[in-house]
């Protein structure tokens, strides 16, 4: 417990005006700026499920550890501030496995302006993984899900797809090129949480719903399409899928646009806006930021359901990945 | 995933003005009372090394998961708020036993108004339960393990080694009589958090260093003796053990004061106060909350160590309870 407890890793800091009382007491005392609500969210990996040793260094679980979390408080346009984690480990992983996935996290938290506050470390079979992260909103500017309306137009962060052809090739590596490789699989690896610009969608008038892509295309648009009552339709041809995923997914003979729909992880961030406000909000945040940012397709009434269109053919979206029956052709 | 998740399982509460969103987004948005200092901790408990479904129900380790988690609120002196629930379940796991777990959990929540926000829900090859808990604590007045003085008296709320007992019984049953049986497994599977005896403490003056007793006694001086730069001495016949509990050591061969020393998961509040106000102290939380308080010992300078007086003899105080390295013997 001691060799892999957060106190031996991270240090005691010592207390400031903004954590009164840090790691090593009963519970961490923190403070937000005055009148901010507080966001938190909570998200667990599991070795061999959301992860594998045999192709993740530490440095990137603990780096990615994170950044999931970071990619929930950028969805809601939050600033994150605290982060509590909880490892359970094999008492038979060496200590520098746990050294270094602490030195990955920490790299995460100091990009981001994120303290580490607390955590637990427990013995356990397998590798489990709960990042607990707390983040700070302006009253009633939080972003949720449920504030899109049919006519919204539906845009997209980024580029779609990399994420899932990153996680083929680390699986089944083919690509000849290294340095392509290299890409391709950083895209799984250690994603970029989009904070700035979810901060940025937060103070802009006239956004909708706002998710990330944590769980893919199809299931974020499902989960809109219920919080906010809607349906939605996609243009195949107008997602950003880039050349180097298209080059995996020739490698390995899958459909670029699987990637794009239904493989998840790409944490982006999927948005609606009214038209009205649409393309001044995507330049905003392209001079911003430089991160593109496509219009993708709109929502509908509900009753539509949720549509593809591809080639002129209208194709129903169904069921993106699934954490319980992962996808073994993907 | 979604026969196992929160959202299902506690249902989507309407937002409120403490919680503008709940369950079902990507981050919980909270609020706290104007100007309170936020409290937030985390502990993980892991199957057949926290609890064995052999001898816990589902109820229970819902209950207990939660409970825990309160203890060391209370330890600060703070009063909880909001949970995050975080569980890696064996996808060959009964629902009806999650269902039961949230009953429980939710059971323990609704006695000390915790609002269940949010959690994430993840397969995996043992059960692992991750909570994490906020609370509120009025600024400057959050209780530390390092506020301890030489002089000071310590004291405990409650009564010692129940827990080890519970535990000893529920996994080697030997009590002939059903009902003392039954009392002293309680113990240890349904704690009893000590929140309001906490918030006394928070607004008294004269108050020392405090700590849960999560890991034993022993574990929790040496924290203290760390965090305060202190020595202690506690003596034996003045620790509060049960009837009870003697008698469960008594059918186990053991000895009643290895379960209070070193036995873990007590969770009662091992706190210190400056000699002019034990007395006060004690009576005003024996009289509002009804929980006995006892002096046990009294803090000394650092270089005395911690010493444990039994018989007139003077015995050091080695390592309590070791998650990595469990007694076999307890």
């Amino acid at each position: 417990l001691g060799e892999f407890g957060l106190l031996d890793q991270l240090g005691k800091k010592i207390p400031s005006a903004k954590v009164p009382v840090g790691i090593g007491d009963d519970a961490a005392v923190l403070t937000l700026r005055p009148d901010r609500w507080i966001l938190a969210t909570t998200d667990t990996l599991v070795e061999e499920v959301h992860f594998s040793r045999s192709w993740a260094t530490a440095w990137q679980i603990g780096y990615k550890s994170l950044a999931v979390n970071l990619s929930d408080v950028a969805a809601m346009g939050g600033i994150p501030a605290y982060a509590l984690v909880s490892l359970a480990l094999p008492p038979s992983l060496e200590v520098s496995w746990v050294e270094s996935f602490y030195e990955g996290l920490a790299a995460c938290a100091a990009r981001w302006n994120v303290e580490v506050v607390g955590g637990d470390t427990v013995a356990a079979r397998e590798i489990v993984i709960t990042v607990t992260l707390l983040g700070e909103a302006e009253p009633h500017r939080a972003l949720t899900r449920s504030a899109g309306r049919p006519g919204d137009l539906v845009l997209v962060t980024g580029d779609l797809g990399a994420s899932a052809a990153g996680l083929e090739e680390l699986r089944t590596p083919r690509l000849k090129d290294h340095q392509t490789r290299e890409l391709a699989c950083q895209r799984h690896l250690l994603p970029v949480p989009r904070v700035e610009e979810g901060c940025l969608l937060s103070a802009f008038p006239g956004v909708g719903a706002v998710i990330d892509l944590s769980d893919g295309l199809a299931q974020a648009l499902r989960e809109i399409a219920r919080a906010s009552s809607v349906g939605a339709e996609i243009y195949a041809d107008r997602l950003p899928i880039t050349p180097a995923t298209r080059e995996v997914a020739a490698y390995h003979g899958k459909d670029p646009l699987w990637y794009a729909v239904y493989g998840g992880e790409d944490y982006e961030l999927l948005f609606t806006a009214r038209p009205a406000q649409a393309v001044r909000l995507r330049e905003k945040i392209q001079t911003r930021c430089g991160t593109p940012v496509t219009v993708i397709g709109c929502l509908l009434p509900p009753e539509e359901g949720l549509i593809l269109w591809r080639n002129g053919d209208r194709q129903s979206i169904g069921r993106g990945y699934d954490h319980f029956q992962p996808r073994t052709d993907l």
